[in-house]
């Protein structure tokens, strides 16, 4: 329950889209205008590729309207593929090891929704993940569950696929227990090169997504917004929840769908379908590592 | 720009009208009802007269809803005059020696608005604090100079004239640099034996300030409310914003007012008439104090 | 890795022996004098017998020596029956879900010590925890992990023979996968009416653990000491490590032992002799609690 | 009573010389081997330039040791010029706002030591800070007002000589209130493009400072050390204490000592004397900014 904004383009600043953008997602995290919780004052996590190895990941648990260090990296660090997620915490604690985006080597993951009655599930989840990832997992979100499933169930190789397995695994266990069954989200995930991102609910009303539109169109539609002009048809931004009402600017993503996003400014639907695997059929990685 | 709320009646576990109370100010941190900003998330502190040496203070910068720590005391620390105070920063960095209330011996201060132009001021008014007491400013917030002002101004002698004194020398220190004049805010003072608040505003509209009724007139129009038929002639609330809707429970103090409580239920009001003094003229704190 | 101390006796202000103590544990925390770590900054926890329902708990990532707030609770809090734990991590994240003593109920926990290769084994002993409380499990220490293992195999009911079986249990997985087998430790936990401490190590040196000498000896050795003459027959202090240099005021307590204290300053010894069993047969909670 | 360290020289990963350095300044932030307080735990900061407007600061109130943010940062941030320095506070609070290096426009400023009676000087040192700049004192410690007497005493125009009368008017005031005449510390400033280093006490030993050596030398002396072999001849480190003790890699810095460091390693020392002026007379900055 939360919102979140990945960026796939030219070289930024990330204060450009973080501070400096009218309702940017900063200050949706005080009032946004969208979704279940107006306030996400819970913590909130920066994940940027750029120097050094693999992705560098700053989390704090201060809401993000008031973590002045937030406001310094931003305006001194620029990157070409970045996420920040905001959290509204429904019931875990607020520490860093529960702000998003979590990162496995390259992969940074991030998520906007929640899995119902994840108390009663949540033993079950944990015991299908791969036992060599078992011990990673260092907070209490369902998130940080739902990426290690992910990465068991092969998002490495298949993000979008991985991520039908386990909403499918999550489903499956749910009904299995007699649990309700609703997993609600955004997803996003990137290895620094694409960027991965779904938008689905197992019934109801899905969480919003949006995409930003093809930067010719913008341009032409926005003439003189000097931030537009400055656009090249690089960029992509992916938001749960548009910056602004301008015309033409944002599309949105339709429920149960997953979108690619490559350099180029290159953005492909597929329908997102969940699989209802079991953790033993689902991959590889799992067969041998029974339980003692 | 805060909310703030404070008890004299019984010993009572804090949570009681912390967290189980409807509409209570922890609520309120998410979600302000009156009031400019919405969102009151920038830290919080509670203090207490109990057990020890004059009154012990709990400030943290997380915001109140999130702070676990709080809900822990709150549920086991019982107090007879407890102040509580939640913060929107407008301008000063989140952190504890910026939150309220500020102590100083047995006193403690908080305070809900703002000075117009501190920036401008700040200076001069330090310079009229008691030079003992300069060094004993730790934090930013215009609330702590307005205090240390008003321990210069006599505040342990006379809380309210103090205030009048400290808000008159404010405004003539405004009026003189040519500054926006404008204090705004509601006061409250404990020396752990008895209450003072002040509701007050240079001009325009002062924030709200209320005082809840006498009990018996409470119970008598709520007969059927257990939590209103616990309440002793001894219990007064003092709060920025009501709690709740109920018919008779509350009663708005009027701009330009004083209130003392009293151990008994005793509330007393009198007229707030802000006195424009000089630094040199106002207390015998100062004479002597002159600048190297 | 850490420092520890817990009292029962009569009624007193923490800060009695939080601070006011000599080579008191806050002290310990900056210069430790015995002990593999010299500082232990990684955070604290307060954990503290009432008012108000159960133990509250306060904890804190600070260092303990510069938590302004640990200083205002211990001064204005008075409690007959309480621990106080300061860290130094090893490997796992500095936020108050790892912060010492751990709460189920009515109980508190609080550990200094560790188990060997906890990586390699965390999944085994977490799926040992009987599966209604899997989901309390909100941080990522091995002690944690302890005390809900302890929790399944009893501890209510027999505190010292649930830590023999959580041992014996630990032990024999650690056996069973071929990895490091030593759990090292010092373990205290609490029902809020009497006090259970264990000192063991599976080889080599136990940590060191203390418990202080009866009354009326101390105050026969030590007749000038004001401090030595307030304290009565009801009081004992356990500790990691001893507050002062002072001769016959503690008692080492021999490795492979387990104390109880009761009220009234009873202190029983008896041997601390882990108990191999499996999870299968350790306790009826888990019976029926097979894996999907 | 800190530690610090400046780099000037080739773009680096800053962990390369944070985390990844024998005897690192993180690493001496839990185990000093020279100076006063052993441990330094009590916050830290970073201060680079690098992208973006001016430089960069990430300040925070955890020991550095335990900051996984700080581990992230260093790991994906390069910078040809930077400072980190780690505080070990006596008596002024843990806050981000008294977290070095402090910043004014490209200006960056740290310290290591004290000045003595400040609680008793720290008002005639405010009022002598340029009143313009009176209001950007955002914390407590003496650094800060250093800091800003220094910007007021012409740090941007001649940054030794504006540390001089710095230093000399400290003095004089001290001597002036009878305080005790003691200002103790190691200095280091710098506008992006240059570092200016001091060291100095008013009497007995001077806290330490350390210039790497010249290039040539160092890898001459050490010719099968692949670090070592990496520098260049651009690339200088001023320490308050040697990372290694490796002969022939640091110079030390004799007390009463300034040294400027410029790109391609020039480094150049002069004499560091305090000049002994009055607010009144140091500068123009402050003619016509008399109290009112």
């Amino acid at each position: 329950m939360c919102r979140w904004m990945a960026w796939l383009g030219q070289p930024v600043l990330i204060d450009e889209l973080l501070f400096k953008t009218q309702h940017g997602i900063v200050d949706q995290s005080l009032h946004a205008r969208m979704g279940a919780e107006p306030t996400n004052g819970d913590g909130f996590g920066l994940g940027w590729y750029g120097s050094g190895e693999g992705p560098g990941v700053y989390r704090s648990v201060a809401p993000a309207w008031a973590d002045a260090n937030l406001r310094e990296l931003a305006a001194h660090m620029e990157s070409s593929l970045f996420l920040v997620h905001i959290r509204a915490a429904i019931g875990s604690p607020v520490q860093q090891t529960n702000c998003h985006p979590f990162r496995h080597g390259r992969w940074l993951f991030a998520h906007n929704g929640y899995i119902a009655d994840l108390g009663a599930l949540r033993r079950d989840l944990m015991l299908a993940i791969d036992p060599a990832l078992f011990s990673a997992v260092q907070g209490s979100t369902d998130t940080e569950v739902v990426f290690h499933l992910a990465l068991t169930f092969g998002l490495e190789r298949d993000p979008i696929g991985a991520i039908e397995r386990t909403v499918g695994f999550i489903e499956a266990t749910a009904r299995r227990r007699g649990a309700t069954c609703q997993v609600q989200g955004t997803f996003v995930t990137s290895d620094g090169v694409s960027l991965w991102a779904v938008r689905y609910a197992t019934e109801g009303p899905a969480r919003s997504l949006f995409a930003s539109a093809d930067v010719e169109a913008v341009q032409r539609l926005h003439p003189d917004n000097p931030r537009f002009q400055r656009m090249t048809p690089d960029d992509r931004l992916i938001v749960s929840e548009p910056f602004s009402d301008l015309p033409g600017v944002w599309h949105e993503i339709p429920a149960g769908t997953a979108v690619t996003v490559r350099r180029g400014g290159v953005l492909e639907h597929r329908q997102f379908v969940p699989q209802p695997v079991t953790a033993e059929s689902a991959t590889p990685a799992l067969a041998g590592a029974g339980d003692a």
